[in-house]
């Protein structure tokens, strides 16, 4: 009877709200949730144990909320302060609450939507722009309109959810105080955010367009499709799809490579999965004809692709430019985008992650996933294929690529960055390495030097230290020139370069390799990186022959680091002097902030150096042909809040005009304390490695190992896969095409 | 019709050994197996998942090595060399062949074992003793007699397992030419060794009394029992036990406390485990009026729950003395242990131990433990209770007290230590605290400067800073005066003294406390140290009141570190300079291993200091009641080989006759990086601190709190429990009993 009653009502509203809005009648809820969805929840969520568990936390979550006394304090604080957590809290509150009403349809939850609503629309009209002035674009409730942008995009789910339950005196209340005022003050009060095609456009064109669809206004979500201009574009709706200039399709059209590589990087790849594929799923919903899931090729997809591709195996995400090094698949952000992709495109590798995540969002994919996880159809792991992620909204600018173990029970991934600088976040690293040993990081990259939403550091900015230290090339496993930052850490000269892959081998069941190249990276010097790595059935891991090469006119200082994480086991130089008292390694380019903690006399005899990393030994052995000297570091110098960790790195210096290193990194041994103290193998396996060039701008490389192979790698100058090369390799006469060949011995 | 032969024939066999050993006729299996355990395997370990595992991973690695030729190299290398594993292999073929020969009758188990033991048989009588002389008592497979004895406790319940299978040739050719020689060897030949109470002496009189056991020779069991004498001790039993000089009595009364705390610390009461806990089960199964494992008030079965005490959230040993810090209950030693010790107590700790380690020995004890937890009788965690494990023989001779939370979901653990040295691997580290927040170290100890089976590190032994370092009172989050270790680092001195407990209080549900003091740990100077823990219902996690006096009739410089893990979030010195270039701390006592990171100017106020550690932070606060200056600093210096993990510390110097720090230490707020980005309580909640002496040897220590709640810590000095005192507080008259009492407002 109750709910004969409620559906009545539910109807009555509906045909008072035809009234109100004769022209544009909007079906709710319509944005996220449909009225398809919810009805599939509210038959059966409790079916499958993650949607059971969502829905359970989240009722459990505002049962709480509702307890309290509704606050809703005048915006004040900045990031972290009390008003700016709780407008945070207040429209997650919302949100749920507005799901709750949905599954369940308990007037309750709707109340509480509509009373905080009401509130949120009594105060708005006399708020001023935040006092808090930091940012480049205060908001209302927050110091920035990004924050704004958080609130909008949720609240107007909630409002959405609750749309029934509503008077028309109420919705035209909330219409006139909140939502046209808000979607007025976060597009054209605020075009700098509102026509930007960066993460933070993303965001606001997402939360007024999501106002515009709610409300039923037209106008207000084709200025989010394709910028606010005096002059809109004209054209059909594939031509302004494809040349607007800002708007939702400018950001979808510039931000992401068309394998789904967002130029920023992974962690802010992250932070767009929620305008970007949350704003997807309501423009599907509304205007399911414009396909926006399949539109550009996928790219929408292509990109929830590219955000797995760029996790470590703990679903950890690559600490490549500015990055907190936690953030993870974890993130609520994610479990939403995962499951609204899962609805358009059943990926086995989304299940995957869903069942890492462990968590399903409210949405009509997130329950596809909760119900193929109770079926037990998600595969125990993403599935990892060495692949390259191109950077570029036309892929030709520069990328990542990923080369993984050929072993599934032994997973190791190689990745080289050779990707175009990424905007306001990007650090000058080209051609800098990541090696990760199963789930364990072995080679690392700094990440960003900020403490997220600690007050004592720095208010939880960015700090110093990230513009100085992470973002420069010192802190990364590449190569540093004259002891400077790379473009001279010139952000403008940077943004305009970016690496070639000159080739990318994955065809041979032994061995893959790639190439990458940076012109002018320092300003007459070009270099390039080749890393090929080696995996026979002899081997449980990869080792990896790393090439690192640099081209001048003129005499340089060339540096090539190894930012390893572990504990130094053995180093094989004649002298290495311990330093009595620490200096920094350099002035600039980040060495300011590393202590030279030993030097090894030049030498130039082949080099060792080992250390261990969790139970596991890795070795780096040098083919030594020029004078070269060692260096070891620990990051900490000229650190006077402590902001750094005291992390080491391992360095090598050759001096001319040409350089070349060639390093073999390893994988080695194991050790097990906690059962047994069995150790094994904790020496490098490697007992020599020469590297000579031979006539036609061929190399050959030859590594002896311990297992009693030897390894030759043939290497070409010509990229050119076809070529035809032929050498005399011990005595022998070898033909291969390419610019890669590996023969074992 | 086979197994009836083989029945026979073992019943031939045990008759002809009747007539070989006409005296001493013996049982087989006898010594950790026996005819009902092995009966009750064969009928149903594969009931039981744990032993089902255990048998079946015991079968894969003996068919495995059965593949292999046999190989028994003529000793030659130290440990870690091959003939040194390949020794230890054999002995653990042996062993597990022996049992699968017991659990499945197959008589390829019982042949590999009889023809591993023929062929030592050959080999024995002609072993110099091993050329490596590294050891004071080298041995004749292995450098030194300790590892023969591991090889002798493993191989002759090898040899009892398949005796039933051997002709009388073969049981007088192994008895003659290894059993005999090899115990007149390791006893009368390495007296030394024998006779001596220590873990070494532990394991040699089990070996040896193995060999008695399984040949049925009561005087070679006698020595061992007693120890080797010219004159052997008269009395009956009883007396033997309680006087014996030297032998296993001795080594069981002399090496653990009554509570089970052993002398040398965690790390070696773990390798202790197996001669005492095996041994005894020995003579258990063979002298069951022994009692054995009742003896002395289950001396023995204490030995397994203070190790269990001894132990973090994840089963790893505590770091005290020497000890390698991921040794844990993950060992096949504590494995075995558990499982024989449940076998006579069936105490609920050890099952939930079982489970974490989810393993369990091939034993009557292992069996029971399998069947309980395959019963779900398995408690979720380890029961832990505030307590103290006493130290010394008669435990007068000081301990280990340990305070835990009062929240078992939010699992603390603070502990303070005043024991004896330890003997040749104890440390100089009295009064020094560990704090783990539930399966985390927070506050260290190093742990011992060595990586064990690492050959390129001084071939795994002992570094030599951990003599320097690690040892030395400079590494441990206690007190050091003038820059000097403990007792001058001089071991006999430290070896005559240990702590007393002054009072341990658990007896009030919001606070409880501990004072332990040390005389003379310095010469002229005693220490005392008082740790308060305050838990409330207002908090999640407890905090702690530190309270570190020194006490001379001399001017000293005092320095109270704490060895904190984690990063610097925030200090409120008002200088606080960061070091240029660095320079160590001190010239001794450890501190000249300690880069001076940064240095703080004298000051007078109240200091604060605090630090992130996962995703917790820790603040200490100091009530500065007298000049003081903090440092901070880092390990590595002096460390030309690397060898030392760089981690941080922090310490506070004061200068004068008596000393007294009050520090409040404590866990607040969280940070989840991988969800939103949500933290809270980042900045210590103590408000303020102050530390006031009142007359009659009393002292106030108020602690305002954010929680709102005003602390008021009142301390005696009288440690008297039933002492009345009466203090004047905030205006109010307060009468209490004992050192302790806690007011909360």
């Amino acid at each position: 009877m109750k709910r004969l009653n409620l559906l009545l009502f539910a109807l009555l509203l509906s045909f008072m709200s035809v009234q109100v809005y004769a022209k544009d009648s909007v079906q709710h809820p319509s944005l996220v949730l449909t009225q398809n969805t919810v009805q599939q929840l509210r038959e059966g969520y409790q079916k499958y144990p993650l949607m059971h568990q969502a829905i359970d936390a989240m009722k459990q979550r505002v049962d709480a909320a509702m307890q309290k006394d509704m606050c809703i304090p005048i915006p004040k604080d900045p990031g972290g302060g009390f008003t700016h957590e709780q407008h945070k809290r207040n429209y997650m509150s919302m949100y749920e609450a507005g799901v709750l009403y949905q599954v369940f349809q308990d007037a309750k939850y709707a109340k509480y939507v509509e009373t905080m609503l009401l509130k949120y629309a009594d105060m708005f009209p006399s708020l001023p722009t935040h006092p808090v002035k930091k940012s480049y674009a205060p908001g209302k409730l927050f110091w920035q309109c990004l924050n704004d942008d958080n609130w909008v995009v949720y609240s107007t789910q909630a409002y959405d959810c609750v749309y029934e339950t509503l008077s028309a005196k109420t919705i035209k209340k909330i219409e006139k105080n909140l939502w046209r005022p808000y979607a007025k003050f976060l597009s054209v009060q605020n075009l700098p955010v509102f026509n930007r095609v960066h993460n933070h456009g993303a965001w606001d064109v997402a939360a007024v367009g999501m106002i515009g669809y709610v409300i039923g206004d037209h106008k207000i979500v084709d200025q989010c499709l394709y910028g606010y201009f005096k002059k809109p574009l004209k054209g059909d709706d594939n031509y302004r799809e494809q040349h607007a200039r800002a708007g939702f399709y400018a950001n979808l059209n510039q931000l992401f490579s068309p394998t789904g590589y967002y130029t920023e990087g992974p962690y802010y790849q992250r932070y767009s999965m929620t305008p970007f594929i949350t704003f997807a799923e309501v423009i599907q919903n509304n205007e399911p004809k414009r396909d926006i899931f399949h539109y550009r090729n996928n790219v929408l997809l292509n990109a929830v692709d590219g955000l797995i591709q760029l996790t470590d195996a703990k679903g950890q995400f690559l600490p490549y430019n500015d990055a907190i090094k936690e953030m993870s698949i974890q993130a609520p952000v994610v479990v939403d985008a995962i499951g609204m992709a899962y609805g358009h495109y059943q990926n086995p590798n989304y299940l995957a992650v869903a069942h890492l995540q462990n968590k399903v969002g409210v949405s009509a994919g997130g329950l596809m996933l909760a119900k193929a996880i109770a079926e037990g159809k998600a595969p125990s792991m993403v599935a990892r294929k060495s692949t390259v992620l191109t950077d570029g909204n036309n892929g030709k600018e520069g990328g990542i690529a990923f080369m993984y173990s050929n072993n599934p029970k032994n997973q190791t991934t190689m990745t080289m960055k050779f990707s175009k600088h990424g905007l306001a976040h990007g650090h000058f690293d080209k051609l800098s390495i990541l090696f990760y040993d199963n789930d364990r990081e072995v080679l690392q990259d700094y990440g960003a030097a900020r403490y997220v939403n600690v007050e004592a550091k720095d208010g939880g900015r960015y700090l110093a230290e990230n513009k100085t230290f992470a973002r420069q090339t010192g802190s990364h496993s590449t190569m540093t020139v004259d002891g400077k930052c790379q473009f001279d850490a010139n952000f403008d000269e940077s943004m305009k370069r970016w690496g070639d892959l000159l080739f990318f081998d994955t065809d041979h069941k032994e061995y893959q390799g790639m190439r990458a190249d940076q012109k002018q990276v320092y300003k007459g010097v070009d270099m390039q990186r080749t890393i090929v790595q080696i995996q026979d059935a002899s081997l449980n891991k990869p080792f990896f022959v790393d090439v690192m090469e640099g081209f001048s006119k003129e005499e340089h200082s060339y540096d090539l680091a190894y930012h390893y994480l572990g504990q130094v086991m053995d180093y094989s130089f004649d002298t290495f002097n311990s330093e009595k008292t620490l200096s920094p390694l350099g002035t600039e380019g980040g060495f300011q902030y590393i202590w030279k903690v030993a030097t090894a006399e030049t030498h130039t005899k082949n080099a060792q150096f080992s250390w261990l990393n969790d139970k596991t030994f890795y070795s780096i052995t040098t083919a030594n042909t020029a004078p070269t000297q060692e260096f070891m570091g620990l990051y900490g110098a000229n650190d006077p809040h402590f902001n750094l960790r005291n992390q080491p790195m391992y360095m090598m210096r050759r001096k001319g005009k040409d350089v070349r290193f060639v390093n073999i990194f390893e994988p080695h041994g194991s050790i097990h304390p906690a059962t047994d103290e069995l150790v094994n193998n904790t020496k490098s396996q490697i007992k020599n490695v020469t590297d000579k060039q031979l006539s036609n701008g061929l190399t050959q490389i030859t590594v002896d190992h311990a297992n009693g192979h030897q390894y030759i790698v043939l290497l070409s100058n010509n990229n050119d896969k076809t070529a035809a090369h032929q050498a005399t390799v011990n005595g022998q006469d070898v033909k291969w095409e390419g610019p890669l060949n590996v023969i074992i011995k």
